[in-house]
Protein backbone atom coordinates (compact mmCIF):
# COMPACT_ATOMS: atom_id res chain seq x y z
CA UNK A 1 0.00 0.00 0.00
CA UNK A 2 2.04 2.93 -0.98
CA UNK A 3 1.23 6.51 0.62
CA UNK A 4 1.36 9.80 -1.14
CA UNK A 5 1.32 12.87 0.30
CA UNK A 6 -1.00 15.19 -1.21
CA UNK A 7 -0.35 19.73 -1.28
CA UNK A 8 -4.09 20.65 -1.23
CA UNK A 9 -5.01 24.67 -2.22
CA UNK A 10 -8.63 25.12 -1.65
CA UNK A 11 -11.21 28.06 -1.47
CA UNK A 12 -12.99 26.97 1.80
CA UNK A 13 -16.18 29.31 1.08
CA UNK A 14 -18.50 26.48 -0.02
CA UNK A 15 -17.07 24.03 2.70
CA UNK A 16 -17.94 23.53 6.12
CA UNK A 17 -14.42 22.62 7.03
CA UNK A 18 -11.66 20.08 6.25
CA UNK A 19 -13.20 17.17 7.71
CA UNK A 20 -15.99 14.92 6.12
CA UNK A 21 -19.52 15.60 8.45
CA UNK A 22 -22.63 15.19 7.81
CA UNK A 23 -23.97 18.69 7.77
CA UNK A 24 -22.49 19.97 4.44
CA UNK A 25 -20.15 19.68 2.14
CA UNK A 26 -16.31 19.53 3.29
CA UNK A 27 -12.48 19.26 1.71
CA UNK A 28 -11.31 16.01 3.05
CA UNK A 29 -14.85 14.85 1.08
CA UNK A 30 -14.33 16.36 -2.43
CA UNK A 31 -10.73 14.51 -2.01
CA UNK A 32 -11.73 11.21 -1.33
CA UNK A 33 -14.39 11.64 -4.20
CA UNK A 34 -12.06 12.36 -6.33
CA UNK A 35 -9.83 9.83 -5.51
CA UNK A 36 -13.01 6.74 -5.83
CA UNK A 37 -13.58 8.56 -9.41
CA UNK A 38 -10.81 6.95 -11.01
CA UNK A 39 -9.03 3.73 -8.66
CA UNK A 40 -12.80 3.48 -7.22
CA UNK A 41 -11.42 2.74 -3.94
CA UNK A 42 -12.99 4.29 -0.96
CA UNK A 43 -10.23 5.93 0.71
CA UNK A 44 -9.15 7.87 3.74
CA UNK A 45 -7.47 11.00 2.73
CA UNK A 46 -5.80 12.34 6.15
CA UNK A 47 -5.08 15.89 7.16
CA UNK A 48 -2.67 17.88 8.99
CA UNK A 49 -5.04 19.75 10.53
CA UNK A 50 -8.72 20.59 10.57
CA UNK A 51 -9.61 23.45 9.06
CA UNK A 52 -13.14 25.18 10.20
CA UNK A 53 -16.09 26.40 7.80
CA UNK A 54 -14.79 29.19 5.14
CA UNK A 55 -10.73 28.90 6.04
CA UNK A 56 -8.59 28.91 2.87
CA UNK A 57 -5.63 26.93 1.91
CA UNK A 58 -2.81 27.49 0.10
CA UNK A 59 -0.51 24.65 1.06
CA UNK A 60 -2.32 22.27 3.65
CA UNK A 61 -0.60 18.64 3.68
CA UNK A 62 -2.38 15.57 3.61
CA UNK A 63 -2.04 11.88 2.89
CA UNK A 64 -3.55 8.61 1.56
CA UNK A 65 -2.23 5.12 0.98
CA UNK A 66 -3.52 3.09 -2.26
CA UNK A 67 -3.36 -0.16 -2.85
CA UNK A 68 -2.27 0.25 -6.56
CA UNK A 69 0.87 1.81 -7.23
CA UNK A 70 0.43 5.30 -9.31
CA UNK A 71 3.27 7.73 -10.11
CA UNK A 72 3.63 10.56 -8.58
CA UNK A 73 2.72 12.47 -12.13
CA UNK A 74 -0.33 10.28 -12.92
CA UNK A 75 -2.13 10.99 -9.52
CA UNK A 76 -1.73 14.47 -9.82
CA UNK A 77 -3.05 14.50 -13.49
CA UNK A 78 -5.95 12.15 -11.86
CA UNK A 79 -6.57 13.91 -9.35
CA UNK A 80 -6.95 17.40 -10.54
CA UNK A 81 -8.64 16.66 -13.45
CA UNK A 82 -11.68 14.89 -11.20
CA UNK A 83 -12.12 17.75 -8.77
CA UNK A 84 -12.49 20.08 -11.59
CA UNK A 85 -15.08 17.83 -13.08
CA UNK A 86 -16.60 17.87 -9.94
CA UNK A 87 -17.03 21.58 -9.90
CA UNK A 88 -15.28 21.00 -6.45
CA UNK A 89 -12.63 24.64 -5.59
CA UNK A 90 -9.66 22.29 -4.32
CA UNK A 91 -6.52 21.92 -6.34
CA UNK A 92 -3.31 19.43 -5.67
CA UNK A 93 0.06 21.42 -5.93
CA UNK A 94 1.93 18.03 -5.76
CA UNK A 95 2.13 14.34 -5.17
CA UNK A 96 5.02 13.00 -3.14
CA UNK A 97 5.19 9.17 -2.39
CA UNK A 98 6.30 8.54 0.99
CA UNK A 99 7.09 6.08 3.47
CA UNK A 100 4.48 4.35 5.43
CA UNK A 101 5.32 5.52 8.69
CA UNK A 102 4.93 9.73 7.30
CA UNK A 103 1.44 10.32 8.32
CA UNK A 104 0.28 14.31 7.51
CA UNK A 105 -0.85 15.00 10.87
CA UNK A 106 1.62 13.84 13.34
CA UNK A 107 4.80 14.09 11.15
CA UNK A 108 3.76 17.85 10.59
CA UNK A 109 6.68 20.21 12.44
CA UNK A 110 5.06 23.44 11.64
CA UNK A 111 1.57 24.49 10.98
CA UNK A 112 1.29 28.56 9.74
CA UNK A 113 -2.05 30.38 9.88
CA UNK A 114 -2.78 34.09 8.62
CA UNK A 115 -5.65 35.72 8.88
CA UNK A 116 -6.52 39.35 7.15
CA UNK A 117 -8.07 42.11 8.21
CA UNK A 118 -9.70 44.66 5.93
CA UNK A 119 -9.68 47.64 8.10
CA UNK A 120 -11.55 50.19 6.14
CA UNK A 121 -14.92 51.91 5.98
CA UNK A 122 -15.63 50.56 2.62
CA UNK A 123 -17.25 46.60 2.24
CA UNK A 124 -15.07 44.33 0.39
CA UNK A 125 -15.63 43.75 -3.34
CA UNK A 126 -12.52 42.07 -4.76
CA UNK A 127 -11.40 40.54 -0.99
CA UNK A 128 -15.49 39.31 -0.18
CA UNK A 129 -14.92 35.83 1.70
CA UNK A 130 -11.46 36.57 2.03
CA UNK A 131 -10.83 38.96 5.15
CA UNK A 132 -12.81 40.16 7.42
CA UNK A 133 -14.16 43.37 7.36
CA UNK A 134 -13.62 46.06 10.43
CA UNK A 135 -14.97 49.13 9.36
CA UNK A 136 -13.09 51.35 11.97
CA UNK A 137 -9.46 52.17 12.36
CA UNK A 138 -7.45 49.29 14.57
CA UNK A 139 -4.32 50.01 16.03
CA UNK A 140 -1.93 47.12 14.71
CA UNK A 141 1.43 48.04 16.49
CA UNK A 142 -1.37 47.78 20.28
CA UNK A 143 -2.09 44.47 18.66
CA UNK A 144 1.25 43.33 17.92
CA UNK A 145 2.38 44.09 21.15
CA UNK A 146 -0.51 42.40 22.72
CA UNK A 147 -0.02 39.09 20.40
CA UNK A 148 3.29 38.56 21.70
CA UNK A 149 1.78 37.75 25.33
CA UNK A 150 0.26 34.65 23.44
CA UNK A 151 3.98 33.66 22.17
CA UNK A 152 5.96 30.60 24.14
CA UNK A 153 3.15 28.14 26.30
CA UNK A 154 -0.09 28.37 27.74
CA UNK A 155 -3.37 27.08 29.13
CA UNK A 156 -5.30 28.10 25.64
CA UNK A 157 -8.64 26.81 27.76
CA UNK A 158 -10.05 30.78 27.31
CA UNK A 159 -9.16 30.48 23.52
CA UNK A 160 -10.59 26.69 22.58
CA UNK A 161 -14.26 25.62 21.51
CA UNK A 162 -15.66 24.48 24.53
CA UNK A 163 -16.21 21.28 21.58
CA UNK A 164 -12.49 21.09 21.29
CA UNK A 165 -11.37 17.61 20.90
CA UNK A 166 -7.74 17.92 22.05
CA UNK A 167 -6.18 16.41 24.85
CA UNK A 168 -4.78 19.11 26.63
CA UNK A 169 -5.05 23.23 26.73
CA UNK A 170 -1.32 23.67 26.60
CA UNK A 171 0.15 24.47 23.31
CA UNK A 172 2.95 26.78 22.47
CA UNK A 173 3.01 29.48 19.73
CA UNK A 174 6.24 29.86 18.11
CA UNK A 175 5.74 33.45 16.39
CA UNK A 176 2.93 35.64 16.36
CA UNK A 177 2.66 39.00 14.72
CA UNK A 178 0.58 41.13 13.48
CA UNK A 179 1.16 43.86 10.67
CA UNK A 180 -0.50 46.58 8.98
CA UNK A 181 -0.32 45.90 4.56
CA UNK A 182 -2.09 48.78 3.05
CA UNK A 183 -5.63 48.74 4.05
CA UNK A 184 -5.34 45.32 5.56
CA UNK A 185 -3.97 44.08 8.96
CA UNK A 186 -2.48 40.14 8.95
CA UNK A 187 -2.39 38.36 11.49
CA UNK A 188 0.50 35.83 11.18
CA UNK A 189 0.74 32.42 13.38
CA UNK A 190 2.86 29.88 13.72
CA UNK A 191 2.70 26.51 15.54
CA UNK A 192 3.55 22.81 15.87
CA UNK A 193 -0.53 22.59 16.35
CA UNK A 194 -3.55 24.69 17.13
CA UNK A 195 -6.76 24.19 19.05
CA UNK A 196 -9.92 24.36 17.75
CA UNK A 197 -11.19 27.76 17.32
CA UNK A 198 -7.40 28.97 18.40
CA UNK A 199 -6.98 31.26 15.88
CA UNK A 200 -10.16 33.28 15.42
CA UNK A 201 -10.49 33.24 19.45
CA UNK A 202 -7.37 35.13 18.90
CA UNK A 203 -7.93 37.04 16.20
CA UNK A 204 -11.36 38.63 18.37
CA UNK A 205 -9.81 38.89 21.09
CA UNK A 206 -6.68 40.72 19.72
CA UNK A 207 -9.24 42.91 17.70
CA UNK A 208 -10.65 44.32 20.77
CA UNK A 209 -6.93 45.70 21.70
CA UNK A 210 -6.54 47.25 18.05
CA UNK A 211 -10.08 49.02 19.44
CA UNK A 212 -8.82 49.99 22.60
CA UNK A 213 -11.20 48.07 24.17
CA UNK A 214 -9.73 45.66 25.66
CA UNK A 215 -5.50 46.59 27.29
CA UNK A 216 -2.61 44.21 27.66
CA UNK A 217 -4.08 43.82 31.66
CA UNK A 218 -7.15 42.57 30.17
CA UNK A 219 -5.67 40.45 27.63
CA UNK A 220 -3.64 39.11 30.44
CA UNK A 221 -5.98 38.40 32.80
CA UNK A 222 -7.50 36.93 30.02
CA UNK A 223 -5.43 34.16 29.42
CA UNK A 224 -5.13 34.24 33.66
CA UNK A 225 -8.29 33.53 33.91
CA UNK A 226 -8.18 29.86 31.95
CA UNK A 227 -12.19 30.15 31.23
CA UNK A 228 -13.61 30.05 27.65
CA UNK A 229 -15.90 32.64 29.51
CA UNK A 230 -13.31 35.25 29.65
CA UNK A 231 -12.55 35.23 25.92
CA UNK A 232 -13.35 38.02 23.39
CA UNK A 233 -15.89 38.10 20.54
CA UNK A 234 -14.55 35.10 18.60
CA UNK A 235 -13.39 36.43 15.00
CA UNK B 1 -23.73 71.83 -9.63
CA UNK B 2 -20.96 70.74 -7.33
CA UNK B 3 -19.05 67.57 -9.40
CA UNK B 4 -17.33 64.79 -7.27
CA UNK B 5 -14.69 62.54 -8.26
CA UNK B 6 -15.37 58.75 -7.28
CA UNK B 7 -12.47 56.43 -6.94
CA UNK B 8 -14.30 52.89 -7.40
CA UNK B 9 -13.33 49.93 -6.75
CA UNK B 10 -15.15 46.73 -7.81
CA UNK B 11 -15.18 42.81 -8.59
CA UNK B 12 -16.66 42.69 -11.89
CA UNK B 13 -17.49 39.21 -11.83
CA UNK B 14 -21.67 39.57 -11.25
CA UNK B 15 -21.30 42.82 -14.29
CA UNK B 16 -21.46 43.28 -17.78
CA UNK B 17 -18.86 45.91 -17.97
CA UNK B 18 -18.68 49.22 -16.55
CA UNK B 19 -21.02 50.93 -18.53
CA UNK B 20 -25.63 50.42 -18.77
CA UNK B 21 -26.67 49.14 -20.96
CA UNK B 22 -30.14 46.51 -21.38
CA UNK B 23 -28.36 43.25 -21.26
CA UNK B 24 -27.35 42.92 -17.77
CA UNK B 25 -26.24 44.49 -14.08
CA UNK B 26 -23.06 47.49 -14.45
CA UNK B 27 -20.86 49.08 -12.25
CA UNK B 28 -22.51 52.46 -13.70
CA UNK B 29 -25.70 51.41 -12.88
CA UNK B 30 -25.12 50.34 -9.53
CA UNK B 31 -23.61 53.45 -8.68
CA UNK B 32 -26.35 55.70 -9.95
CA UNK B 33 -28.93 53.35 -8.15
CA UNK B 34 -26.75 53.96 -4.83
CA UNK B 35 -26.71 57.67 -5.57
CA UNK B 36 -30.40 58.20 -6.57
CA UNK B 37 -31.46 56.12 -2.71
CA UNK B 38 -30.32 58.61 -0.59
CA UNK B 39 -30.12 62.22 -2.80
CA UNK B 40 -33.43 61.07 -5.07
CA UNK B 41 -31.27 62.47 -7.81
CA UNK B 42 -31.33 60.56 -11.52
CA UNK B 43 -27.61 60.73 -12.34
CA UNK B 44 -25.50 60.18 -14.77
CA UNK B 45 -22.11 58.81 -13.13
CA UNK B 46 -19.46 58.92 -16.21
CA UNK B 47 -16.42 56.44 -16.12
CA UNK B 48 -12.80 57.00 -16.68
CA UNK B 49 -13.29 53.78 -19.66
CA UNK B 50 -15.36 51.01 -20.01
CA UNK B 51 -14.52 48.00 -18.84
CA UNK B 52 -15.32 44.71 -20.06
CA UNK B 53 -17.39 41.66 -18.45
CA UNK B 54 -15.51 40.56 -15.48
CA UNK B 55 -12.90 42.92 -15.43
CA UNK B 56 -11.96 44.26 -12.02
CA UNK B 57 -11.03 47.11 -10.66
CA UNK B 58 -8.80 48.33 -7.83
CA UNK B 59 -9.05 52.20 -8.41
CA UNK B 60 -11.22 52.84 -11.41
CA UNK B 61 -11.81 57.16 -11.65
CA UNK B 62 -15.23 58.41 -12.02
CA UNK B 63 -17.37 61.34 -11.54
CA UNK B 64 -20.92 62.36 -10.81
CA UNK B 65 -22.24 65.98 -10.69
CA UNK B 66 -24.96 66.21 -7.81
CA UNK B 67 -27.61 69.29 -8.07
CA UNK B 68 -26.96 69.47 -4.02
CA UNK B 69 -23.88 70.13 -2.07
CA UNK B 70 -22.25 67.30 -0.12
CA UNK B 71 -19.33 67.00 1.83
CA UNK B 72 -17.15 64.91 0.55
CA UNK B 73 -17.24 62.62 3.72
CA UNK B 74 -21.09 62.44 3.83
CA UNK B 75 -20.95 61.35 0.32
CA UNK B 76 -18.68 58.74 1.13
CA UNK B 77 -20.24 57.40 4.08
CA UNK B 78 -23.62 57.46 2.18
CA UNK B 79 -22.66 55.53 -1.52
CA UNK B 80 -20.71 52.74 0.53
CA UNK B 81 -23.41 52.22 2.45
CA UNK B 82 -26.05 52.20 0.11
CA UNK B 83 -23.89 49.89 -2.33
CA UNK B 84 -23.37 47.52 0.69
CA UNK B 85 -27.16 47.75 1.39
CA UNK B 86 -27.74 46.65 -2.28
CA UNK B 87 -25.49 43.67 -2.07
CA UNK B 88 -23.28 45.41 -4.74
CA UNK B 89 -19.95 44.27 -5.11
CA UNK B 90 -18.48 48.32 -5.70
CA UNK B 91 -16.84 50.47 -3.06
CA UNK B 92 -16.04 54.28 -3.17
CA UNK B 93 -12.61 54.12 -1.86
CA UNK B 94 -12.41 58.49 -1.94
CA UNK B 95 -14.45 61.23 -2.59
CA UNK B 96 -13.05 64.61 -3.76
CA UNK B 97 -15.25 67.81 -4.96
CA UNK B 98 -13.30 68.97 -8.40
CA UNK B 99 -13.69 71.87 -10.51
CA UNK B 100 -16.64 71.67 -13.23
CA UNK B 101 -14.72 71.28 -16.37
CA UNK B 102 -12.40 68.45 -14.85
CA UNK B 103 -13.82 65.01 -16.23
CA UNK B 104 -12.53 61.40 -15.15
CA UNK B 105 -12.55 60.21 -18.91
CA UNK B 106 -11.24 63.69 -20.95
CA UNK B 107 -9.01 64.11 -17.81
CA UNK B 108 -7.02 61.11 -17.62
CA UNK B 109 -3.90 61.34 -17.98
CA UNK B 110 -3.16 57.32 -18.40
CA UNK B 111 -4.62 53.91 -17.11
CA UNK B 112 -3.07 50.88 -16.04
CA UNK B 113 -4.28 47.54 -16.63
CA UNK B 114 -3.11 44.56 -15.20
CA UNK B 115 -4.06 40.96 -16.99
CA UNK B 116 -3.40 38.22 -14.75
CA UNK B 117 -2.39 34.30 -16.00
CA UNK B 118 -2.56 31.54 -13.46
CA UNK B 119 0.14 29.37 -15.32
CA UNK B 120 -0.10 25.40 -13.82
CA UNK B 121 -2.08 22.97 -14.50
CA UNK B 122 -4.46 22.62 -11.16
CA UNK B 123 -7.22 24.57 -11.71
CA UNK B 124 -7.61 27.82 -10.12
CA UNK B 125 -9.38 27.81 -6.62
CA UNK B 126 -9.16 30.78 -4.54
CA UNK B 127 -8.28 33.15 -7.56
CA UNK B 128 -11.15 31.88 -9.83
CA UNK B 129 -12.71 35.06 -11.74
CA UNK B 130 -9.37 36.10 -11.44
CA UNK B 131 -7.55 35.07 -13.77
CA UNK B 132 -7.09 33.35 -17.02
CA UNK B 133 -6.18 29.43 -16.45
CA UNK B 134 -3.60 28.28 -18.64
CA UNK B 135 -2.41 24.65 -17.84
CA UNK B 136 1.15 24.76 -20.36
CA UNK B 137 3.66 26.13 -19.22
CA UNK B 138 4.18 29.65 -21.60
CA UNK B 139 7.56 31.59 -21.98
CA UNK B 140 7.12 34.79 -19.79
CA UNK B 141 10.67 36.11 -21.37
CA UNK B 142 9.52 35.35 -24.88
CA UNK B 143 5.96 37.33 -24.29
CA UNK B 144 7.82 40.10 -23.00
CA UNK B 145 9.89 40.56 -25.77
CA UNK B 146 6.87 40.32 -28.33
CA UNK B 147 5.07 42.63 -26.17
CA UNK B 148 7.79 45.28 -27.12
CA UNK B 149 6.71 45.31 -30.26
CA UNK B 150 3.64 46.93 -29.10
CA UNK B 151 4.98 49.58 -27.17
CA UNK B 152 4.62 53.16 -28.86
CA UNK B 153 2.30 54.60 -31.59
CA UNK B 154 0.81 51.63 -33.89
CA UNK B 155 -2.70 51.00 -35.74
CA UNK B 156 -4.32 48.66 -33.30
CA UNK B 157 -6.90 47.57 -36.12
CA UNK B 158 -5.37 43.77 -35.79
CA UNK B 159 -5.99 44.51 -32.06
CA UNK B 160 -9.60 46.15 -31.47
CA UNK B 161 -13.20 44.79 -31.36
CA UNK B 162 -15.40 45.27 -34.40
CA UNK B 163 -17.65 47.14 -32.51
CA UNK B 164 -14.77 49.54 -30.69
CA UNK B 165 -17.01 52.79 -31.08
CA UNK B 166 -13.29 54.53 -31.43
CA UNK B 167 -12.92 57.13 -34.12
CA UNK B 168 -9.27 56.59 -34.75
CA UNK B 169 -7.49 52.88 -33.99
CA UNK B 170 -4.04 54.45 -33.90
CA UNK B 171 -2.91 54.31 -30.22
CA UNK B 172 0.26 55.06 -27.70
CA UNK B 173 1.12 51.96 -25.40
CA UNK B 174 3.79 53.43 -22.63
CA UNK B 175 4.52 50.34 -21.39
CA UNK B 176 3.71 46.97 -21.89
CA UNK B 177 5.70 44.35 -19.76
CA UNK B 178 5.17 40.76 -19.30
CA UNK B 179 6.88 38.79 -16.04
CA UNK B 180 6.77 35.95 -13.86
CA UNK B 181 5.61 36.27 -10.15
CA UNK B 182 5.54 32.86 -8.80
CA UNK B 183 2.23 30.60 -10.72
CA UNK B 184 1.14 33.62 -12.17
CA UNK B 185 2.22 35.73 -15.35
CA UNK B 186 1.29 39.39 -14.98
CA UNK B 187 0.71 41.72 -17.88
CA UNK B 188 0.76 45.18 -17.26
CA UNK B 189 -0.03 47.53 -19.63
CA UNK B 190 -0.11 51.12 -19.47
CA UNK B 191 -1.15 54.10 -21.91
CA UNK B 192 -3.01 57.42 -22.08
CA UNK B 193 -6.17 55.40 -23.67
CA UNK B 194 -7.28 51.80 -24.96
CA UNK B 195 -9.16 50.64 -27.93
CA UNK B 196 -12.19 48.20 -27.33
CA UNK B 197 -11.08 44.52 -26.50
CA UNK B 198 -7.10 45.54 -27.27
CA UNK B 199 -5.83 44.02 -24.09
CA UNK B 200 -7.46 41.68 -24.27
CA UNK B 201 -6.61 40.41 -28.16
CA UNK B 202 -2.56 41.37 -26.83
CA UNK B 203 -2.81 38.91 -24.00
CA UNK B 204 -4.30 36.60 -26.22
CA UNK B 205 -1.82 37.69 -29.13
CA UNK B 206 1.49 37.27 -26.17
CA UNK B 207 -0.03 34.14 -24.91
CA UNK B 208 0.27 32.53 -28.59
CA UNK B 209 4.19 33.86 -28.10
CA UNK B 210 4.44 32.18 -24.94
CA UNK B 211 3.12 28.92 -26.10
CA UNK B 212 5.55 29.17 -29.02
CA UNK B 213 2.83 28.79 -31.41
CA UNK B 214 3.56 32.34 -32.81
CA UNK B 215 6.97 33.84 -33.43
CA UNK B 216 8.34 37.70 -33.06
CA UNK B 217 7.90 38.02 -36.73
CA UNK B 218 3.72 36.38 -36.54
CA UNK B 219 3.59 38.85 -34.31
CA UNK B 220 4.94 41.45 -36.29
CA UNK B 221 2.86 41.03 -38.78
CA UNK B 222 -0.27 40.75 -37.22
CA UNK B 223 0.73 44.59 -36.30
CA UNK B 224 1.17 44.87 -40.36
CA UNK B 225 -1.96 43.15 -41.89
CA UNK B 226 -4.20 46.02 -39.99
CA UNK B 227 -6.82 43.20 -39.83
CA UNK B 228 -9.15 41.89 -37.20
CA UNK B 229 -8.77 38.88 -38.85
CA UNK B 230 -5.17 38.39 -38.21
CA UNK B 231 -5.31 38.78 -34.41
CA UNK B 232 -4.47 35.63 -32.04
CA UNK B 233 -7.70 34.63 -30.05
CA UNK B 234 -8.95 37.22 -27.76
CA UNK B 235 -8.13 35.94 -24.11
Amino acid sequence: MPRYRLLVEYDGTPYVGWQRQNNGPTVQAALEKAILAFTREKVNVGGSGRTDTGVHALGQVAHVDLTQNWTENKLYLAINAMLKEHGDPVAVLDVKEMPTDWDSRFSAKARHYKYRILNRLPQPTVLANRVWWVRYILDAAAMHEAAQLFVGTHDFTTFRSTQCQSKSPVKSIDHLSVERVGEEIHINASARSFLHNQIRSLAGTLKLVGARQWTLDDVQAAIDAIDRQACGPVA
